[in-house]
């Protein structure tokens, strides 16, 4: 397996992508609901998997392409190349503030990451990594996490789940939130994998998520040190729909013994 | 009062300071903790400061600076030019992330808004407004913000204000959460009036902000049209600390009536 020829490839693909979301804002967005009301999807979503679809099949015609849109194959295991895509993560901000989405894409042989990238269009931000090779940001190197205590982190989580939900409790969650230094929520999970890495926030948590969300940027995430699981502490699923927590190493086996609860 | 060239000279700090803080970053930035643990202050925010407050003294001796770190006047009244200014409104990202902050600034005749500015300094994103003149957001100008049912709406909320506090009853926020479209959290709140006067955002609140945050924003959210009040719906208090909400107005009296339940 040529990994540098697909990783080229892959990068070359990526920038191209957010060249033609960028064009997109001159252009009609039409926007959709999916099966929930607030699972927007536009035209744009589906042009871009597409573009991705027929260049990959084009150039590497024995990988598979496990997208968002669901243009791609239907994956029901992890067997040979996968190629992990959601074309725009975040596609509300896409919609509501034409910033702040991302291109999310990593390469998987055998359900092991290989290759991972996110792409942060309108900044213009490329994180990317390969496996044992180290990430990167834009052509600068990320150095590996030190760990922060709890009392010092930024964590990223969205308000909804600090309210009660079916998945965990919320009081230990409320107990974290007052617990540290401070929470943000940038509503795309790419980016906040993307931040995790580069040490602008100090761990991340959502209570579901698919693996388009979260394959590029565990490749990065685990190249500067950081733990990424499921809540129970497992490999994500990497199938279908999971939890999830991505932190520094030791924020990570704090947070999932003191204050994750499932129910 | 000649305001056209109090705004130019205005404008010209705010982009001094900018390229200060920028510069800055190839330097030592000390931490210290004020007050509470996560109130953090660095050396930089104080030079800021002091930048303004000289610059301001030379040219307009008679006009008083209300600071966030308290090198200014001691404020008791608002009679007379009151610049009302946060160097820097975001210190936590501005240390952990080294951007998602921004120098915050109002000018004041008499308690009331005439010139306001939020520069993100590092996405070099300037928005500014003159009270009766309109909004913009680097050269262009902001359009009128149309209203937004809250079904539709992106609500900018920190987690901890979600969780049981001593200020407003958490349950309807929870309920809130639920119903909106979508919630994020920035950790400045000087930016998210940005994104609401930018129709990134459609609406913000918090509970508890000093009239520093705020006062350059809401000249701004005014002029394309958003309402900010604190939460009982009367003017913020612009001498102390206050609770706060901004928002497209038909969603400001929804928010309001249906989701704050004041302690």
């Amino acid at each position: 397996m040529n990994w540098g020829a697909i990783d080229r490839y892959a990068k070359s693909l990526i920038k191209e992508a957010g060249h033609k979301i960028r064009v997109s804002f001159y252009k009609t967005i039409d926007v959709e609901s999916k099966a929930e009301a607030n699972d927007l999807v536009t035209n744009i979503d589906r042009d871009i998997e597409q573009f991705f679809i027929r260049k990959i099949r084009e150039k590497f015609p024995d990988h598979r392409i496990f997208g968002e849109e669901g243009f791609g194959d239907e994956i029901k295991s992890l067997e040979g190349v996968i190629w992990m895509l959601d074309p725009i993560d975040g596609t509300m901000n896409f919609i509501h503030q034409k910033r702040n989405f991302a291109i999310s894409l990593g390469i998987y042989l055998e359900g092991v990451g290989i290759l991972g990238y996110i792409y942060d269009v309108m900044n213009d931000d490329f994180y990317h990594a390969v496996k044992g090779e180290g990430a990167y940001f834009n052509d600068e190197r990320l150095p590996m996490l030190e760990n922060t205590p709890i009392e010092e982190a930024v964590i990223g989580v969205n308000a909804s789940w600090v309210a009660p939900n079916r998945r965990i409790e919320h009081m230990p969650i409320v107990e974290m939130v007052h617990r540290c230094r401070g929470t943000r929520s940038y509503g795309s999970a790419a980016i906040e994998l993307a931040y995790v890495s580069s040490g602008r926030i100090d761990a991340y948590m959502s209570l579901r998520l698919s693996p388009w969300d979260i394959a590029g940027g565990m490749v990065i995430a685990q190249e500067v040190g950081a733990i990424a699981t499921n809540m129970k502490g497992e490999n994500p699923h990497l199938l279908g729909q999971d939890t999830f927590i991505v932190a520094k190493s030791g924020l990570h086996e704090e947070i999932l013994k003191n204050y994750i609860v499932l129910k």
